[in-house]
């Protein structure tokens, strides 16, 4: 509980809020520009794809370096089971996200009165195909965010916020006529509640969760796990990670030979 | 006023009115390009916000290393305030933009007779609305500019042309809808000028303006100043914080322990 | 055939199964969305257009790095030709793209029954044509992929997935009208088969593959090969040219005098 | 004339050939697609603006490091008036990417008889207006690519082949409703030639030409010339600039205290 201290925490907390709010503000602004979208419906789901996608790139640029701009409650779920973060960071950023979402929506809400302000609704598909659609489209973004975050890869070059950003817009793309792409409970949260309207909403809780967990044991399974034994595991989850420590956290990993470890430049 | 003396600070504010001229001229040939968009206004407005994306994130490849190709007032007027530029470069900078929109509202106006030449004007939203959303998209517009220029930070790859870029066209996917998304006086102010409609065109610099501030105070706070004391704020108001100067702000900083730093790579 | 017996090597073909399936899972789930697109098709062909281009780049940043994130036949086999894999990798990589393929089909298949699931069809063109269409396309991605993975060259910034993502997206803009856009015989095969609908289904095996080829040999022909003689191309094939192995296959590389070499930085 | 014996100088001549080919293919197969718009002329312009921008960002990664990739007699003049080709390979160049150019629209023509085939053409305005269009369209094309690929830079990250690809949509965009949007010679004359029709065709060769001509002297003027006293220019026009060369022409400079020069890295 190291970080209850910690001023850089409470900041990235605040960051974390202000994110989610310009997030969703965005988001729904697009989504309520045109009312009926009717015969252009689907240049409709292309430009909403687009917002979505850039709002994310542009704020993950923006704020990524003071809280990791996770912006998404799947996203920080599923950087805990993948242990880079602590559990009070996990339910403070959680908390202020979902703020954050109700406060822009409000916001929004107050530009247009009527429309449907992006509240997230099943088209075409029941329930459990909703489940299973909101898990794919969850789980391609938080496998997105793990490698393109993950320190031990010297492959990479280019904007990580734009890989995510384009990693959302792919989901909206795909998910968007038929659950309206949530992909990310906090931003399904915030229009539900100034609108009353609760219909399905586990449905975006439970999809997204669950692909948060399964791309976090994909790719720990795949690339190898960061924290290589339980007590450094322990560790991170009751103290966290930060980027100051990561010496620290490298220097009790137990290294064994014959895993496979980048070479460092 | 050090600067007035520099042919380079010449140099830079020529920049800026050639990139305001190419930036308007683009943006305002995609808009009269369709007069009349009818059922398709939904794909006139992703191809309006994409041209306007582009401009920018073109024109910010080209110009950038000249002037900081700043395009905008209102990122003008947030690196003011974050004691970035001197005023004196602030004033030249914003008056050699109106110029350069003036002029290309003046050319392009004269490619096609008649059509709206894109002044902006607001649509199902009251003047107030139209401030707000005017401020948040210019807010995140300047917040994007400050994060990505931020030279303290290591943690970046990938172009800052094309994140400010993506973050003009984020604004425009939001906002066009309602306000015709100006998220730049200049830009407002050119096709205003030769069309002679001011209707509501205060709208376009207080939400903007106000937006580029914010901006600059939430940044500065969540990061921390890059100038820490009140004597090189004014030292940098006054003579400017040149490229090769950066030295020597850096050695007149008061860097107190504590403070957050990212280390040098 | 020493590669049969490295975990890494069946990581690598499971990481392939796996990117294959959500490659499949998105494209089909945006071409389901709007089962009638009538007046807007052209908005339908850009929307999947960019589906299929960001599922590309999203994929190989998340498991570029595991397993090459070929995620297609014709890569796998230009690679081939190109000496850069071996046989055996080949043939392990093109089945489990098959399987994935298929299984990502019966799961699209299951969220909405009807429509077309996105089965390639030719329209208004011959066989023929078709062929050549899907030999062009696939001709400039495998041609992409070769030259942003050339590690000779120290020329590329920007990041590489985005780079292919954006040349599959260029395929798709060009060939969809026509063939539906496969550059793929994978992507091809798993509606096929769920479908059961095999009409020309050859037009996307014998395009796509002879693209491919003809990409390596162009490539190679400009740029000059990687290995450069008979045994290292021979022992390259039967052993594979792990990143682990580098250092080793350039020691036994045959460098003549003249020959244009990239400057080590 | 040095070049005229050199082997990599005439692979450079084929890679434009090829690279004009594949890019002409491509955006005019993007064009045939869908013959009749319609309501949905924006969403084609939109769509035909894309193809053209990726094929160029893909080109240019895959053969940019052969010949340059210009792929545009424009862009080549431009870096001839800039002092960074030679008058030999500026010829061989235009007549490589005219051929390509040509040699693509008999391909394409063969696919579906019929159609436009992407000649350009001016609508609602005047051959004036339409060399004034095609010579802003230009001059942002070529000021990017002299930006981007200018080697005293230190401040450029991301992918520059993206950048100009952009730059070459931004084009599109404005220009695409009014004149078709050519600014690329080559890319105009291909369809041209094969659909005998030269109507207007003067104005696809004057607006780009004197657009390239304009960009390489404002960015010379802004920016400093790279070659700074008369001999080494006529050096450079007669004998070329070549990667290897760039050390010798290095030396050779004039350089002047007080010009202003990139620190080096």
């Amino acid at each position: 509980m190291a970080e209850i201290k910690n001023w850089s925490f409470w900041k990235a907390v605040l960051a974390e809020f202000v994110g989610m709010l310009l997030f969703i503000v965005f988001g729904l602004t697009a989504i309520i520009g045109q009312p009926t979208a009717g015969l252009s419906i689907i240049s409709q789901e292309v430009k909403v794809s687009l917002a979505f996608a850039l709002a994310i790139a542009t704020l993950a640029q923006s704020l990524g370096h003071i809280s990791g701009a996770h912006l998404n409650p799947a996203v920080t779920l599923g950087l805990l089971v993948s242990s880079q973060i602590s559990f009070l960071r996990c339910i403070c950023y959680i908390l202020a996200q979902m703020l954050g979402a109700v406060t822009a929506s409000a916001i929004v809400n107050s530009f247009v009165s009527g429309g449907s302000l992006g509240v997230n609704a099943l088209s075409r598909v029941t329930a459990g195909q909703g489940v299973a659609i909101e898990f794919f489209g969850t789980l391609q973004l938080v496998l997105c965010v793990l490698a393109v975050t993950d320190k031990r890869r010297n492959d990479l070059q280019g904007s990580a916020p734009l890989a995510i950003g384009l990693s959302v817009g792919l989901g909206h793309l795909a998910a968007i006529s038929l659950t309206g792409c949530g992909i990310n409970p906090a931003r399904s949260f915030g229009p539900a509640v100034i609108r009353k309207n609760m219909k399905n909403h586990w449905v975006y809780w439970v999809g997204p969760m669950c692909g948060g967990i399964a791309a976090a044991l994909i790719y720990d399974f795949l690339q190898g796990s960061r924290v290589q034994n339980f007590r450094t595991r322990l560790n991170v989850l009751r103290n966290g990670a930060e980027e100051d420590d990561d010496a620290a956290v490298l220097a009790t990993e137990d290294v064994r030979p014959g895993t496979s470890q980048w070479p460092k430049q």
